[in-house]
């Protein structure tokens, strides 16, 4: 039996960070992953942005409401949950993925929590663990399931590795070029033709 | 941060082989673990019956598909989806269950699965993993995940002894007598007070 691990930013929702920048007008939360390499002090920088202008978790939450999921998106994993097992792995943090889950009628999703205090000041975060989604592709795994996945960026090539049937979910030309190996689906009829064949 | 896993049959949905037994008014599917202990037996004696009434994948479906989930269970389910994570842990098959998931919105369900010929005909079945349930759990709690379980019967003990937390939902008094360290939740609205104080 399979089961299908996927990425949720860019594939079923928009980028959340770089929407928080534009409706908020806090043009520092732009920065990724590409202008500060290490994930632990990107996010600590966003953390001291979003305290510098006072914005509560709720107040990152009303913004990722007003975000739509993909043209397509909740129908498509609607497709996916009657045909196989569905979940959705990121690098997001469960409290920000809300709001966006919400409109998805909720798939199953393994992600990271920040922490808040009684005041909805967010203080911090706490990732799930190491090598997140690796490890939720190797747990499946440990429970014969054959993992299928698929996901659009550097961060998602872990769990393409250890899975065993992958494919690039309209990947930026570098992944493209880096990871010649994986298949590319440009969209989610291309996306569901690459499921079909690897369910077989 | 915290993960559901809980079971199906009796917790979500009515008890399908009894069901089936009852508007196919074939009596001999009635039999259950409590009949015939040895599990693959009592299968091979079920697939035997249905291949004697001719009985096909499609037309036990079909028989299915008349059943409904329990009063209120898509409402909780739903409830729990938006709070948490939810792992529905099952010994049925994934073909039987489905038109029962479909219902309830395709949570994502980890099961076994039926060996079915190009004529629609059950040749058998295939469990996913030994001791399935207890593995479900290892799992989860190798990705870091606290893990809250419930469930209603002896097959589910293993399950609810490797979790973090557990109660026993609508168990028979023989359950309850057996293992008397696990809370009781008797309907739909205690489960939800368990749940609740266990993901504090």
């Amino acid at each position: 039996m399979h089961i299908i691990c996927c990425d949720l930013e860019g594939v079923w929702v928009p980028e959340v960070w770089i929407n928080v920048a534009k409706i908020t007008g806090i043009d520092s939360l732009r920065l990724t992953t590409r202008d500060i390499k290490d994930y632990d002090e990107l996010m600590n920088y966003r953390l001291k942005i979003l305290k510098e202008h006072n914005l509560k978790l709720k107040d990152i939450q009303d913004v990722i409401a007003t975000l739509k999921p993909l043209d397509g998106a909740k129908e498509v994993i609607n497709w996916i949950k009657s045909v196989s097992r569905l979940i959705v792995v990121s690098d997001t943090f469960v409290e920000f993925a809300d709001p966006l889950m919400r409109q998805l009628d909720y798939p199953t999703l393994f992600c990271h929590s920040l922490e808040v205090d009684e005041d909805n000041n967010i203080i911090g975060y706490r990732l799930r663990q190491k090598d997140p989604k690796r490890q939720v592709v190797k747990a499946l795994k440990s429970m014969n399931y054959e993992v299928i996945a698929f996901g659009d960026s550097y961060n998602d090539v872990t769990m393409l590795e250890e899975a065993d049937k992958a494919f690039l979910y309209k990947p930026p030309q570098n992944v493209i070029d880096d990871y010649p190996q994986f298949p590319v689906a440009t969209n989610y009829d291309e996306m569901k033709e690459q499921l079909l064949s690897m369910m077989q």
